[in-house]
């Protein structure tokens, strides 16, 4: 039987939203969101698109009518009453009430602010002004809408089994990263790959599959919407844009060495347990940690997202060593540029010294890697950071320079002040 | 929306019937019904599961109330108005009214005879007894159940996301095999997958994906039904089946040496074109073209279906060219144990020399080797063969004595009757 409703409703759409929800975004998106909304709800900030992968022309793949479409659904979409429900009434890492009343009369309100579309040089430059807790969610969807609309643009040329055939072979690749982590005894790892995804269906695949590949070991998934559907754990604790806000809002040297610390004291004021997780590199891990005031030590953990991965935790290790702390009580989130075998690599080098654990970003829902030719749909490395706060501009350095961004002059400033001598440089994919 | 008439109706079925249709059978098999509907009507003959696999323990993986399900459920098809008016009134190898209206007016009244299932050290007996024309099309009803219930048996035990991947890659398996096809200049192939596929919508997938990845290149499928389904060509000749029942009812050793050539005679009557290919090998086919009478020099081609391929071609090639036909104008029909390989290289060696053809088989719609633990889903080789025809046993030889039938003192004295000598034995998978 067709279902002749359905279809008449599907051709009804004027345009195939790829982002259909306010909470189709990271959890720490929400809960960074819900910190700026208290500590620094009118701090004008500005977000920008950044494309890494210059010979990725953008302009070229994606038609801007197109995506003024997508962008403009985004700006259409409320967070729904069942949206805020779930955000409500859900405990989120075994607490209740996470998101507080205020916060969430506030969001139930919410619709994204414009957005600044321009062609330059093959590439768009998009860009996102107004205050923080406003403009800081568009970073995902944005990244969403862009990876995706590059993808169709390959898929529109292609007929009806090579697709089907792309998906199987996408399957089927997945699948055999999966076999391999099932034999990773006490593997924990989850989705982190909403922002660089193929597609919102086929990361709904992926959950689904890791789900039922890995069982307990998969631990959840850091999309909301995913989460709420598939009645999964949210997970995610906090970002880059913290410390890059506040340091950028810092006047004096003094004040913006400082600032990465005071990110993590309003963090400590709201949160606890497994929210606790130290994001040490954004102007260097080493520099990071030995300054860090000695209650940071007795934090639960840290996420190592740049540099060397195995370097950054022996980092962190000696570091709680040097503290007085017991490491193997610690949790270590390695989330960088993961594949299975770097997962494999890092688990064995690490299990019983530390409590392991994985965020598994673009490589688990993007990797759409020698499927087609020119390999055009690989995943590429496309970023939406905070670039101004009040006026003034952010910098980050990262434990790996091909992630730095800022100003020149700033840079070297910032440098000097966290005490950043010579970076090891590393290729970065995605 | 969730269409819920269909999942209601879905919930209805008593079984998931795997032959949903008397036209779910392979063209020449209607062919050939015609023929023996009009030359021997009235024979009575046996046919016969013969599980080749003896590893294969079917009546421990199949539950024999299912089985029986699924037969009974074959009982009770009858013709279609739409599949009378497709074998009516389409174009056959560019004939009109291929099937005689008194050959339409017996099938349409016609349900299938029934059968006799005992179990037998492990493996069904499965035994069609009556009418030649009826009982004849049992045989790929009774083998597409077989298979598909021996897999149903696998697939029954896995999880879904599993059963998604295996498909993916079954799906990605088959499209790198098109791939390779696909630089074959002049290649043409047709589906001839029917009694031993993975399934009916495996099969249906395949054609389709045939259809698209190859073109013009693929010439059509066997499957009545999914020709009429995906209105592509029907295609196929005539089976071993024919000579091995003329065979067993004729009463001297001369008439036996003539019967091969009186089944070609009555074929002849019938049919022209296309349609007038030799399958030469059922008691082995350098003796019957050395023996052939010169009319059989002229038909359009050959089959090739058992012993070494490019041998068997060579020997056609040679016998052509002893009796003044030119072998460029012939046909060659490659179908025996087919994969992408042995086509590459049959093809290279006969292109130019004869018109080069495949019907291609198991390993095009049952490839499902190396895609389960054990090879639970590997195809194995089942047959449903006339083992007599008016109470004589029937006899096979075959260009492989491993797939050579009958009682050892029949297959003695037609070897003498027909001067076969040593033969090379070849290993039988599908």
């Amino acid at each position: 039987m067709v279902d002749i409703a359905t279809r008449v409703y599907n051709h009804k759409w004027k345009i195939d939203p790829i982002v259909r929800s306010l909470i189709d975004t990271d959890f720490y998106k929400l809960l960074m969101c819900q910190s700026v909304f208290r500590n620094k709800p009118d701090t004008e900030v500005t977000f920008s698109l950044i494309n890494r992968s210059k010979d990725i022309r953008l302009a070229e793949l994606i038609d801007e009518d197109v995506l003024r479409q997508q962008l403009d659904h985004i700006r259409s979409l409320s967070l729904t009453r069942g949206e805020s429900t779930w955000l409500r009434g859900n405990t989120f890492y075994g607490k209740r009430q996470m998101f507080r009343p205020d916060f969430m009369e506030w969001f139930e309100n919410l619709r994204l602010p414009p957005y600044e579309l321009e062609k330059k040089d093959g590439q768009y430059e998009l860009t996102f002004r107004g205050k923080w807790p406003e403009v800081m969610l568009w970073e995902i969807p944005a990244l969403a809408v862009l990876m995706e609309l590059r993808g169709r643009a390959v898929l529109a040329q292609m007929k009806r089994f090579e697709l089907e055939v792309l998906y199987a072979r996408a399957m089927a690749k997945l699948w055999e990263k999966i076999e391999r982590l099932q034999k990773i005894e006490g593997l924990k790892i989850a989705d982190f790959g909403t922002r660089r995804r193929h597609s919102f269906l086929w990361q709904d695949w992926c959950v689904q599959a890791m789900l039922e590949g890995l069982g307990d070991s998969f631990t959840g998934t850091s999309n909301c919407l995913i989460a709420m559907r598939r009645d999964l754990e949210a997970v995610g604790t906090n970002a880059h844009e913290l410390p890059m806000v506040y340091s950028a809002l810092a006047d004096t040297d003094e004040d913006l060495r400082r600032a990465p610390y005071r990110v993590l004291e309003d963090w400590q004021e709201e949160h606890e347990g497994n929210l606790l997780i130290i994001l040490p590199d954004t102007y260097g891990t080493k520099g990071f940690l030995q300054n860090a005031p000695d209650w940071l030590a007795t934090w639960t953990g840290i996420r190592i997202d740049s540099g060397d991965p195995a370097e950054g935790a022996e980092t962190a290790i000696a570091w709680w060593e040097s503290r007085g702390e017991d490491p193997r009580k610690k949790l270590v989130i390695f989330s960088d540029g993961l594949d299975e075998q770097k997962i494999e690599e890092l688990h064995a080098r690490f299990v019983g010294r530390v409590r392991v654990s994985f965020g598994w970003g673009t490589l688990l829902t993007n990797d759409f890697r020698g499927l087609v030719p020119d390999d055009a749909l690989a995943p590429f490395s496309l970023v939406c950071k905070a670039t101004s706060a009040d006026g003034r501009p952010t910098v980050k350095l990262s434990d790996n320079p091909r992630k730095a961004m800022g100003p020149a002059e700033e840079i070297d400033r910032y440098k000097r002040v966290f005490g950043v001598g010579q970076q090891q440089s590393m290729d970065v994919f995605v």
